[in-house]
């Protein structure tokens, strides 16, 4: 799907406006695209507007489903289109063998499109996505930094708990700003690769008494690591900034009793940077595109 | 004014909450402070409230004004205080040889000080408190990219133009976020040191044929850089961010029939990082104490 | 292993400088010293010479062996000893159950240890070890581009063949350096990652058309990746440099051939810093301690 | 002198080899180059081979000489020549007029320049010289380091004495490649820069406690700075590179006695990156000739 390739038929069905941008995106990389359930949003003027899915799909090379494919039980996320339908009925109407590309895909969604012998595929569980998506994660967790906190990051103290994908890429951009960045992690590996970037490195489970030293705090990691323990050493004027998905790893009610400012952060990819985060997921439904063809 | 100093005795008077925020670092660096026309603000429990401008200066090793001086012509800036005082009657409670630190401070003012025989100095002058001042700067540029672009910085496409303090901070900062950066300047000497950075160096001149090219641009010149010629260039989607003093840079009635967006950006370290903003204007007074001590 | 962990006893036997380095580093640390197989080489005055393996490993804590641990078939890797010593030899004077880290471990050398019951760990396949060895290796491959080219990294045109941990680490820091960076991998993983960095990504599979564009080159991938078609295309004052273990990525024949210049650079972390080498090697080992102690 | 300019006519005349790389990157460029006291030198063959100073010179847009112009008092430095010429001499086979620059002109050879009327440059006296040279300087100081500490940069704690252009380029390297990285000054708006880079700043006359905290020292101060009581303190594993131009900022005799481990790095551009140093010359006499064109 390089430079190049021929010019391919897409069909974007459903979801928000990054459905829309995705429409944007194939049109300028000169594509065909068919759009259905994405009523109230412009398109651009080269998109073709479907009557039905099945209009859509039709000899389409790839459909692009949203993210996350339904909201309400077995309903298709649609939240631009006049009218709401059942994935079994959206699936029934696409032809055996289309290749479907979608997001956040539930068992119950996985067993319908076996039954109409589709090829659907979960962009989210794809590896090129995480490492995509830490970019604008990490951004967008120096972006609330910034509104957040009435210090500049350049000469903070940062804590990143966790050095997974978004752990590497937050610690390196923080570091970049001048920052004195602390990563906390519970593998030997993990501590070698923190130390080998010039920053210091804690371990996880003892995170306790350094706890007084930052002034705000990012965690990465979806378990228990911040609670009451470590929260009652937090800086009265400090943030936390949770980066993990639900429930988080803080605890919520022990941060309220002692005072700890703490920010909920999810999916920051498709609130901070909404194009970045379309061109992420397209270029993942490409790479599926790509191996299924050959 | 070093750790280990001599605890001084500083007065402060007037402004905004810089100005309360400076009293709670004097006062956690073991200063005593006594403060006037603050009145409607928070102060920490050690700071004293002086009931008048005679009783806070008495043997003050400084006073420390507000940035600007004055806003209204002769009156003190205190927006916080309960009653208008006029600047002449602010200095007449002083005693000769008082040293006075304030921000910009008009030639009126300087004469009214002198007339009291006072000691005032403009740390707005100051060229540390410049330097320290483009950090808070290039991050709220930042700040305002990442809020109002739909692409993260990472992979972005932005063009500095002006190379002076300010666009060496925000370059630097741009580049080690992921951007591609052009940085645009007219002295040979700057153009080397925009290369030697491994960025991209134009000619502030010869910006037009380039305009296309970019996602933001950021402005620090002072001068008539943006123009109908270059503006015509400029993407339907790309962001300028304008951080030149008054006038600005851009011709802002050019970039409206233009459709041209254009976000003005002033005083920023005081409105993204006031914390930062006062301890910077704070490391300008204690060296400006140190100065005169001599 | 901490600051603060009670002292250990550790057998230090064989092996070259590094060795050397590492009971300097036991003895910093407070640690008990015995030193055996390294005559003709200075200790630190607190370690102590023992007169047989018996003597040196007798309840120490971990015995500490070379890497390689051996060179020629079954004998100890000691090049600072005055006498030859086989491997069972020197395995049949420990006490079972002792523990022993090595580097480069045999299935024989494996083999014979375990008929005397020892725990015997190779640390050269610890990942944290491979983790921390990518910086002095990219830092090493940084000094020969530094000392073989005519020009700077600055503003050269780099090509780092591989997105492991090496490919990783030696470019991010070219591009810190100020370097332009394409980075080449295959998977779509590697491709999303280097474009998240901020550096150019290329298909290893397709450089042909692209060498031309670099001044220097550097391969980490242990397979065919630069054979005549590629090497063709590399500039005459290009050069390239290959970290990939033997036998390389490189058809050293076809570049001898095309009068192209290539570096071999192998082992580079014992060679460009001994020292950390040796920190590195003895992080790892104390890892193993306190995993083996729980 | 951008792409695009008109082919100009250039005299090469003595110095060393890079003056030959001069004419090498002349004729890339589409110019035509005549050279004279070349002799024991490679050539681009499109480059000529004049037959005396005057044949060179006639009608040539501009004259290029060596840095430095002369080495023995009054002759033309030129190592690859096979015969000594005087300044004067060479300066008396030019037309009036003529545009002539060179490197560290002495007083002597302006005197015999006016003489002759030509219109001669020290091209070592322009700014964005020394702008572009603080980056091979650097890249050399960080070459010295690599090759003589048995320690990775990454993570080895270092100091640079002196916040110039040289100061900055190499601390701002130094952080990148993970060090920890402190930074001495005298002026405050130097202390502030120094923080605002998020390194630690410290007072050049204050330097003394703090010299064993690190393994590698940089002076860039052409000024006494390491004198016997700040050696005394340096850790015996420590290096100290020198990189201040003659007689430097080391007591060197005080070094020698007390074993403090010195090098001398001078002239690091020509060196350590000869093919970028003469780029950046060339780029100083291409502004030199556009000015004069005006």
């Amino acid at each position: 799907m390089q430079a190049g390739s021929a010019s391919k038929t897409f069909a974007v069905i459903g979801g928000d406006s990054r459905q829309a941008r995705m429409c944007a995106l194939l049109c300028q990389s000169g594509h065909r695209v068919r759009a259905f359930a994405l009523d109230r949003c412009a398109l651009p003027a080269q998109a073709q507007r479907s009557e039905s899915v099945r209009d859509a799909c039709q000899k389409a090379d790839c459909v692009i489903l949203p993210m996350p494919l339904s909201r309400d039980s077995g309903m298709l996320n649609a939240p631009l289109s006049s009218q709401a339908a059942a994935l079994s009925e959206v699936f029934s109407e696409m032809e055996p063998g289309t290749l479907v590309c979608a997001g956040a895909v539930t068992e119950e969604a996985e067993r319908l499109a076996q039954k109409q012998q589709l090829r659907l595929f979960d962009y989210l569980r794809r590896e090129e996505l995480a490492v995509a998506n830490a970019v604008p994660t990490a951004e967008g967790a120096i972006q609330i930094a910034m509104e957040e906190l009435p210090i500049t990051i350049s000469g903070s103290r940062c804590l990143v708990i966790g050095c997974g994908r978004i752990g590497k890429a937050l610690s390196a951009r923080l570091r970049a700003l001048g920052a004195a960045v602390s990563v906390s992690a519970r593998k030997a590996r993990d501590l070698a690769y923190i130390r080998a970037m010039g920053n210091t490195a804690l371990h996880t489970a003892a995170l306790e008494p350094e706890m007084a030293e930052f002034d705000v705090i990012f965690n990465t990691v979806p378990a228990s690591v911040l609670e009451k323990p470590q929260l009652r050493r937090v800086r009265p004027d400090a943030l936390v900034i949770d980066l993990a998905s639900l429930p988080g790893g803080v605890d919520m009610e022990g941060a309220g009793e002692l005072g700890v400012r703490v920010i909920r952060a999810l999916s920051l990819p498709g609130k901070v940077a909404p194009l970045s985060s379309a061109r992420i997921v397209l270029d993942t439904v490409y790479n599926i595109m790509e191996e299924e063809m050959k």
